[in-house]
């Protein structure tokens, strides 16, 4: 089973920090100060990558909360309407993006679809290291990069994925697995950031300290729990196919049946359907395009769609918008 | 709309005895003399149609239900296994059938798909005029004819339609239309004989008394009855369909996008889901064929998805052959 089937999406992100500059939390209305940071990103930038720039007072709310949701942005920079803005590659770079001061001065991410910590790792560090023959970084020689939070310091960096672990679920190895990595020092979370729960059988296996190891040593570690948990989910799933095939198979012909004939489908409904029918491509009850899926879930969140329809839509708009997206591109054979 | 979409089945039977027999109740055990019943059946079928003839005792148990699933016998009559049988029209006079030694020595049925029991009524009284000419039937010239059972004397005759009736059942006014027929001298109950729910929006309308009115008079006051429901309903339909449109068009999408696709299907979930799709086809959201929804929805029934997999089959091999039949007849387009 293609791994690409299971990680949703990879993604490293570097917090980093002009020496010069105070934290963005001391920056408040100051649009000069904040302005430097972004001059600094956008001199990096330009000799990195094509890309746009987006400064969140220039943006309606439906936007802010339509990068969101698409994990460009954060709900921290969205506080930080004033002095935020985000450098979004284009083309080749369409995973990079710069937010500008968020909680740091910048935090350099790169998302991937699929398997690919290390290809984003490869991404944010060339940016990191033109970062730093351009600018004075804050850095110390005991802590490391030092960042407005704590549990950043030291080498800044964030390495996650996304999930998508319905095998794991169903057979309830997901508690054991959870309690396994929250103790090997990386952590377990629902795709939607901290505090939220886990949904979609989605789930976010990330670094839990910046400090004491090297970036490249993170990254590994990361991949090799993420290895281990592939392999889990892989047999998981089978053994679920074989027990239950009917059943299983029942339960994803039927998601995709209302997926594909439904006239108003909401956010929730919508999730639930769409991991069957994952689940099924995964066990080759279907033939559909993984990216396909994964773009349509993205595009299937409110913002998103109330981008795509040009106005703020209604909850019942939104469902009617949604279940129009989803025919449209479900089953286009 | 076409009536068809509406009166599911039309069906009109006869009950008749013979002077020189005891009724049926009095026969336990006598097969010589139950056989003098059939074997003037058969006289008078002999030149009027093509048949096969089923003796209960011949028959499994699978195969007496079925049968009476698919309301060409009763449930009367599988209880008189010892001295029951049913002659079955084929080809042409496929819809007549008669029970003999139910309740009554002779109950001659004619069953039709869609609106027309005044042709039903015509092929059974071909039938009833044979019979007098060929033996003594038990006849009163106060009564009428004479019946096991007295709410069958005059005519003998019940003539019965079957009406799905979603849209009066949706607006509520089936509890009006129901209580206006129960005075007329007609009765509504559920589609599956006396005492049973009304399901799947299935309701049988029938002539209460057999006494005091002609045959041809009765056929008219149910044609009339029968008319003016009709109406209602696709009033009742359209108004529905106007006022949620969105909503229904997405109750009955989904109901077909289940059914094309589900693996397990209960009878109940079948029920419902086929009726919604049956609206669906009346209000021109989907282009299937009534006759192959009616047969498929006999066909899904417990006993004759047994009989057509040839064995008795438990009830998750039923819901599993069930949908497999729907997949393969819903949809050939």
């Amino acid at each position: 089973m293609n791994k690409n089937l299971i990680v949703v999406t990879s993604r490293v992100r570097l917090a980093r920090n002009l020496k010069s500059v105070p934290f963005p939390s001391m920056l408040k209305g100051s649009r000069d100060t904040a302005e430097i940071v972004l001059n600094a990103a956008r001199r990096v930038c330009d000799k990195l990558f094509k890309y746009d720039v987006q400064r969140m007072d220039n943006l309606t709310d439906i936007d802010r909360i339509a990068l969101q949701e698409r994990h460009i942005i954060s709900k921290n920079l969205i506080k930080n309407t004033e002095t935020g803005a985000v450098i979004i590659g284009i083309g080749d770079s369409e995973g990079v993006s710069i937010m500008i001061n968020e909680e740091d001065h910048i935090r350099a991410q790169c998302v991937m679809r699929g398997y690919g910590v290390a290809e984003c790792y490869s991404e944010v560090s060339q940016f990191d290291d033109r970062l730093a023959s351009e600018v004075e970084v804050a850095f110390d020689s005991r802590l490391g990069y030092l960042t407005a939070c704590p549990t950043n310091l030291g080498t800044g960096m964030r390495a996650s994925v996304m999930l998508f672990l319905p095998g794991l679920t169903h057979t309830g190895e997901i508690t054991r697995i959870i309690k396994a990595i929250n103790s090997s020092g990386l952590t377990v979370r629902g795709a939607y950031g901290e505090g939220s729960s886990a949904s979609g059988y989605l789930y976010q296996v990330s670094n839990q300290s910046t400090i004491g190891m090297s970036e490249v040593d993170i990254i590994a570690k990361v991949n090799v729990v993420i290895d281990k948990i592939c392999d889990a989910e892989i047999l998981a799933r089978l053994s679920w196919y074989k027990t239950d095939s009917i059943e299983l198979e029942d339960k994803i012909m039927r998601s995709f049946g209302i997926l594909k004939y439904s006239r108003l489908i909401s956010s929730n409904e919508f999730i639930e359907h769409i991991s069957n029918v994952k689940l099924g491509l995964s066990l080759g009850m279907l033939d559909l395009d993984i990216n396909m899926l994964n773009t349509l879930t993205e595009l299937c969140q409110p913002a998103n769609l109330c981008h795509y329809g040009g106005r703020k839509l209604n909850e019942n708009e939104r469902d009617q918008l949604r279940a129009t997206q989803v025919r449209d591109k479900i089953d286009l054979r």
